[in-house]
């Protein structure tokens, strides 16, 4: 498959790419970096700047992608231009490409406001408020065969192969865990118009995403 | 009419709400202060809390409410709190309650996004991005019977009375004008589920107001 990474220079989109590479997809990965993240012949860049207007951006998704996976984030320094405004500006490109699949990386309970007194997100509000204004573009407002993965708190530690899904929990992730539950959703089509939330669990990946 | 004036101690909501109550309505200005703004029988007052749940949001607004008009503004303080979330909240309480009708002041050129690189808007992007989405809203997301107005630059200056109207350009508007836009657009129908652009003039409200 052709895939597009939006954000391959984070954490979970350097782990996913690598996940992708090793599955033997064609896969461009999007930076601002300047060097080229991955050695393989079967990785490509993009330097895709999310605050340039939806036709600019759209203008360098090429045609023929099967697959576009949005794992940007600011990392809470400009919530506004990348995590609300750059990922409706891609579902907006995206859509009129004529490309149908969409995968987000979330957070949990994202759609869930009756959630976002919890500790650990209220104390990220102004992330929460536009990560959940873009899930609702995704849902409500594009036609886009999406799924929305809304893991906890992200930890750079081995994973484990395990996950717990919409146990109306959340909790910690592997960022490994993280990215290859994304990679496992590309061929999942149970979970297509689907938002699911993630933590560490007890159940093999693959098991959880067919229960979604 | 029983009119709900979300914003009420802002420099458009007071001006406003005088008007409203000239015109012999009953208004329920909300503000975060705990003074009465106005002494006029037909003016009664609500803490309304934007930051609180839609529910709670709610629960606050009468069932026999004519007409909404959302004039709350964070002054760049709390873009995602109140002119997006916030405002969000408000136009869905409102739409569960059963009111119909809703009038929002917006900004101009908030929902043509080609015009945010002119000066005076590319400086309050944030802004824009968050009454961007609150618009989109309404149009994309509501059944409301809405009217979204978007004036340029706010200047307090005695009003003209005349305006002008989705000429394609942006322009400073006297504060009073705005509100008596404002106050012309609750009667007319031809305004509903349209949003127009508005700035210091020659033609007469009323007149321009007709021709939305």
């Amino acid at each position: 498959m052709k895939i597009l990474v939006i954000g391959a220079s984070g954490r979970v989109g350097t782990e996913l790419v690598k996940q992708l590479l090793a599955d033997d997809h064609q896969v461009i990965g999007t930076t601002r970096q300047k060097e080229t993240l991955f050695d393989d012949d079967n990785y490509s860049q993009l330097d895709l700047d999310l605050t340039a207007e939806k036709d600019a951006i759209q203008s360098q998704i090429d045609n023929d992608i099967d697959t576009v996976y949005f794992v940007a984030g600011s990392g809470s320094k400009d919530v506004l231009e990348v995590d609300l405004h750059g990922a409706i500006k891609t579902i907006q490109a995206v859509q009129d490409k004529g490309i149908k699949r969409y995968i987000m990386l979330s957070a949990a309970f994202s759609l869930d406001t009756s959630k976002w007194n919890t500790p650990g997100i209220a104390d990220l509000k102004d992330y929460y408020i536009c990560k959940h204004y873009a899930d609702q573009w995704l849902v409500n407002n594009s036609t886009l065969d999406y799924t929305i993965v809304q893991p906890g708190a992200l930890k750079e530690r081995a994973g484990t192969g395990k996950i717990a899904i919409n146990d109306g929990d959340s909790g910690e992730n592997s960022i490994e865990d993280v990215a290859t539950t994304l990679a496992a959703v590309l061929n999942a089509s149970n979970t297509i118009k689907k938002a699911f939330n993630m933590h560490n669990g007890d159940i093999d990946i693959a098991e959880a995403i067919a229960t979604v």
